[in-house]
């Protein structure tokens, strides 16, 4: 009986995230104030987001120690799996061995509490009563609803309005959890308010509800914000994922030639590759690989610039790789790829040529994520979909070359609250999109008179 | 860091079935034939079940091997971790250990793939090529859509019409696995004809889509019949959860005072009992507990008696606790726990005295999942709710007595499909309920004329 999964016993979780700041060749370029276009101070931040999280943000410590009552909230779902996917390799047929973390585990389903629980912890401390956010497909939202309710916080969520109608499940299990969730935009904000008169048809985006969420709290001594991804201490709590993957690898001899993620705002992928890249950095050989929607080419088309992390420019811009902060993805389905922008860590690693970067189409995707689901079981979120088709690729190129790989990827998390675009797509209702140039061309203007990286 | 999960590796899986009816002290009565009266041949059975399946329902052998393909299979998600809710034993605040069995980990989040996966493979060992099933709120039909996928055999379910109505993602979950879904009753077959000539607007039952499939299949040499719970081989097969779980406590030293589960038709329940039924019956001093919906209490309000498992009257007379066979439950949201009846092995302990049986309200049920929900994190099923229900009567119990006491349950699957349930829960739109009397009696004439056990 040939084995499938490689558990690690809950004695042998990571104690200490890991900071690839600490080891990345070049520095990162730092975010600027938008009034002054100076570096950002920590106290710049106060107002949005707790000083102890603003710390982590700029430490380049390598190892940071993982308090214990995160960890006790960890162990609910963590070590997670690491599968090897033999139906999915049979399937096939080429000389790959596939090996899949399953963050589809946790209770909302997706990766999003490993930073989840760590924000609403760090709040906790700091004395912070109430928390704010965005949320885009949901997977974030409900995890912060579910960390909240765990530390006795108060949550709010504005999701944005396309998803917040697809997708009534994930607005139903934040309430489940005791949050509440408002359709962005929303008439509570001024941003909202603002984008509801120019269109009340809004479908609503990533950018718009983070401006609603900062509106929210800003002059609140008792309320911060709380952001899913981009951030470097998100991509810090997300390390737990990668390195697990690495532990478990060892276990069973394994070393990956190719690591993968879908990207949306990156913390997904950044987590589950940032041991790997610190690997690569030292001199070991493997590739690693972020999966984004042909419809929302941030990687793969946008460029390198400094940008706000939002519709309304109430962030201070970050240098990141960037469609332009009032771009407006179309309302595909995979709402947790429809970010403008890119983490800037994530973005330094792509300048830097220590990450690839690969658009897929979603019928590409839907596509693999079908013949997934009914080989190895597991119906993947349209986001993972997105990273299984590049996998497929990958293991179709193998199969050209005629060369052995072993391939890890991050299964970001299932799709069970996603059906109705599975149902789309074995409908043929889905098309094939590529974002036009003239669309990206219009977009990129709002860069202009920004301060260049 | 005290631990919360306990694994088990894929080696360590379980590789026989365990079989009760090797174990029983006394025997159980026969299912008879609706037509002679007489104990039911093998050969009646064979055009509705394949004669693999029909040797394992009658079987007495103690351990039953699982075939290599089935044990495959089975890896994609088991051995299913045991947990320790130390979270919501915090929140009790009672001198208890709870330990549960997560069987929501499966790919549709239940635990009836353990089953499923069994029966497509020995239907596709002995030459079917298509399966027709019942289901309810829609576990059991998904599970056998994934499972039929797997062995490449077509698949069709018959939906109890209202959950087909209320529960869209499940049937959509079926059709990303391949399977044709139908709301039941349908206008496919003469059983599903007559009762909308009676009540156009029927919800449907368990009772009515079961007469459904099997009136789908008698006939086409190529088709059989699946049922997902209520056989003997059905409890063969979960019995692997228990089996899991006595070897998960076994390895941290811990042994349980009371095992529980919620009961439809009495297959998880029976899953993670039986192990310990065996020792029971042996000598050891545990109790064990099955927890039934108060708007269906087939346990504890029904007679012991011969009655059919489907509404058409077309299967073997089968004895058991029932509330009659034309009984229409409510439409209460825990669609799994509304079978008029109860599996045969199951009855038989419960009228042995070898297991006790509780009934509880939906409000009850609902109110324990919430605090579930908001402490551990996962979000439990609406039949789950009704057994965790019942652990913190166990755990108040224990507090008054001031003993401690160790709790064993089976999380049989998780709610994130059922949120709606939850929705109308926390809006105060579910009322408690319970089964009128005059109800009871009414259905119960339908018993009349039958044998009696």
């Amino acid at each position: 009986m040939d084995q499938v999964k490689v558990n690690l016993e809950d004695r042998e979780i990571p104690r200490q995230w890991y900071n690839i700041q600490a080891d990345l060749p070049t520095p990162m370029k730092p975010p600027l104030h938008p009034g002054t276009g100076k570096p950002i101070r920590p106290q710049d931040l106060a107002p949005v987001f707790p000083m102890n999280l603003i710390e982590q943000e700029v430490s380049t410590e390598r190892w940071i120690d993982i308090p214990s009552e995160i960890l006790e909230k960890y162990l609910l779902w963590r070590p997670t799996p690491l599968y090897r996917a033999r139906n999915f390799e049979k399937l096939l047929d080429a000389p790959v061995r596939i090996y899949y973390k399953n963050e589809g585990v946790s209770p909302p389903g997706s990766h999003k509490p490993n930073t989840a629980v760590a924000q609403a912890y760090y709040n906790k401390v700091f004395g912070i009563e109430r928390l704010s956010t965005e949320t885009g497909a949901g997977q974030w939202g409900s995890a912060l609803s579910m960390a909240c309710q765990m530390f006795g916080l108060k949550c709010r969520v504005f999701m944005v309005r396309v998803s917040f109608e697809q997708k009534p499940y994930r607005r139903l299990m934040m309430s489940a959890w005791g949050a509440e969730c408002l359709p962005s935009p929303s008439d509570r904000t001024a941003a909202g308010r603002k984008i509801l008169a120019e269109n009340p048809d809004s479908p609503g985006s990533l950018g718009i509800a983070i401006s609603e969420a900062i509106e929210d709290v800003v002059g609140d001594e008792k309320a911060r914000y709380s952001l899913g991804s981009v951030l470097n201490y998100v991509i810090l709590h997300q390390s737990i994922i990668g390195l697990e993957a690495h532990k478990q690898m060892e276990k069973i001899g394994e070393y990956p030639d190719v690591v993968m993620g879908c990207a949306g705002g990156g913390s997904n992928f950044a987590g589950i590759a940032v041991p790997f890249v610190r690997d690569k950095i030292y001199g070991k050989e493997v590739r690693i690989v972020a999966a984004e929607p042909t419809s929302c080419p941030t990687l793969t088309k946008g460029p390198f610039a400094y940008d706000f992390g939002d519709t309304a420019m109430t962030t201070p811009l970050l240098p990141m790789y960037t469609l332009g902060h009032d771009f407006l993805p179309l309302p595909i389905h995979a709402g947790g790829l429809r970010y403008h922008g890119m983490a800037p860590i994530v973005s330094h690693l792509v300048k830097e040529g220590l990450v690839e970067a690969r658009a897929l189409d979603q019928i590409e995707a839907f596509s693999s994520g079908v013949q997934w689901a009914r080989s190895e079981g597991f119906i993947p979120a349209p986001e993972t979909n997105h990273v299984i088709a590049a996998v497929v690729q990958e293991a179709k190129r193998a199969k050209e070359e005629g060369k052995e790989r072993v391939i890890l990827f991050n299964w970001s998390g299932h799709g069970i609250i996603d059906l109705a675009a599975y149902d789309a797509f074995l409908s043929n209702r889905l098309t094939p999109y590529e974002l036009p140039d003239e669309e990206i061309q219009r977009a990129l203007k709002t860069l202009e008179g920004l301060p260049k990286p």
